[in-house]
């Protein structure tokens, strides 16, 4: 689990790396308005409220985003294509269909380990915004939800998970699990930890849940 | 399937029956807000608009709930307390932990079947106002994972399902497999049936995983 956190936070630094000078600004605007979106929610947080945790002029964060709207969209984005960016880099070195699916359990927790206010935005905040969660989120969410679903269908084809359930049932029922985790641990007492023992126990189930009727 | 969703609708009758003559009108207007709250999310929504699509005056609105806040929290206790009842009703009835599971899988997504609007306003709407989750949703919410959490834990005690998971957890991650897969299907193209599909499957993953060890 250590291991896995430690890689995604050098996964998180090359967004900010390919974007030049801007970048730092950029990331630290987006780490302000976590902060304030999750104190706050969506519809009462202001602009300038970010502006000011970021230490930035208001004007500045309009360099980088259009609106209030953009700014959760983008973070949205940009901590999904650190995920998805992840996934793609780590997951072909993890042999089996088990492997795979046990470090995306880890790492969909793993990256909100110790990120209380993170996980309440993802989990809570950005619900607050349906049209937002519509029109834009779904490209980037189904994109996570297909690279699930394709390990499944993967591991169905060489016969080492169970073939008669649906992958993407699979892949909306393991996000779904992994976010009702991620929502009770962000709403309510967040204990040091608790992540990485809910991951294990959650992979135990699910893998179990998935092998091959004939290993029964 | 079809037996759950007759008597998931039987028993919503029940609480209008309790209220006596004002019922049908505060049972309207709840069903107005849900279709309201799915077209235009939580903070669009006008309590005048709400009235129009009940049929009612603004008013009469008023002498129900105090406010917008107090209609949402009520449409979501009164949605948890039907699901709740019905699980009493039910449960008992259901013999082993496996079947209590499979109950409670069908029942979840059984009561949104063709409620596409309720879907979306208890999955998506209700989280656009973190602070109303928080002080007023979590009693019922938590009273809701007690009660799939107790069944697992009797289920350990007589050794039908595995002991080394907390049922807590399970309960955390069989109620986030539920809502994502209802909250998918409400963002979605919701086909008919497609939650009496999702709920089979599911069960079969989840009543797998949690088989006791030795019975590999």
């Amino acid at each position: 689990m250590s291991e896995s956190s430690l890689s995604v936070r050098r996964a998180r630094a090359r967004p900010e790396e390919r974007r030049g000078r801007g970048g730092d600004k950029r990331e630290r605007i987006l780490d302000a308005a976590v902060r304030v979106l999750a104190k706050k929610g969506f519809h009462s947080t202001r602009v300038s409220e970010v502006a000011k945790a970021a230490g930035v002029a208001d004007g500045t964060i309009y360099l980088y985003f259009k609106s209030k709207d953009e700014l959760l969209v983008s973070l949205f984005e940009d901590r999904v294509e650190r995920l998805l960016a992840f996934l793609e880099a780590d997951l072909p070195r993890a042999g089996s269909a088990s492997d795979k699916l046990r470090r995306i359990i880890e790492l969909q927790l793993g990256l909100l380990e110790g990120e209380r206010d993170l996980a309440e935005v993802l989990t809570v905040i950005l619900r607050q915004s349906t049209k937002l969660m519509k029109k834009y989120a779904a490209p980037k969410f189904n994109a996570y939800l297909d690279s699930i679903a394709r390990v499944v269908s993967d591991g169905q084809a060489t016969g080492e998970l169970r073939g008669d359930v649906s992958p993407h049932l699979v892949a909306r029922a393991m996000f779904g699990a992994l976010d009702g985790i991620a929502m009770t641990w962000a709403l309510g007492k967040a204990d040091r930890g608790g992540l990485s023992r809910a991951s294990g126990q959650l992979a135990q189930i699910v893998l179990r849940g998935l092998a091959p009727l004939d290993a029964r």
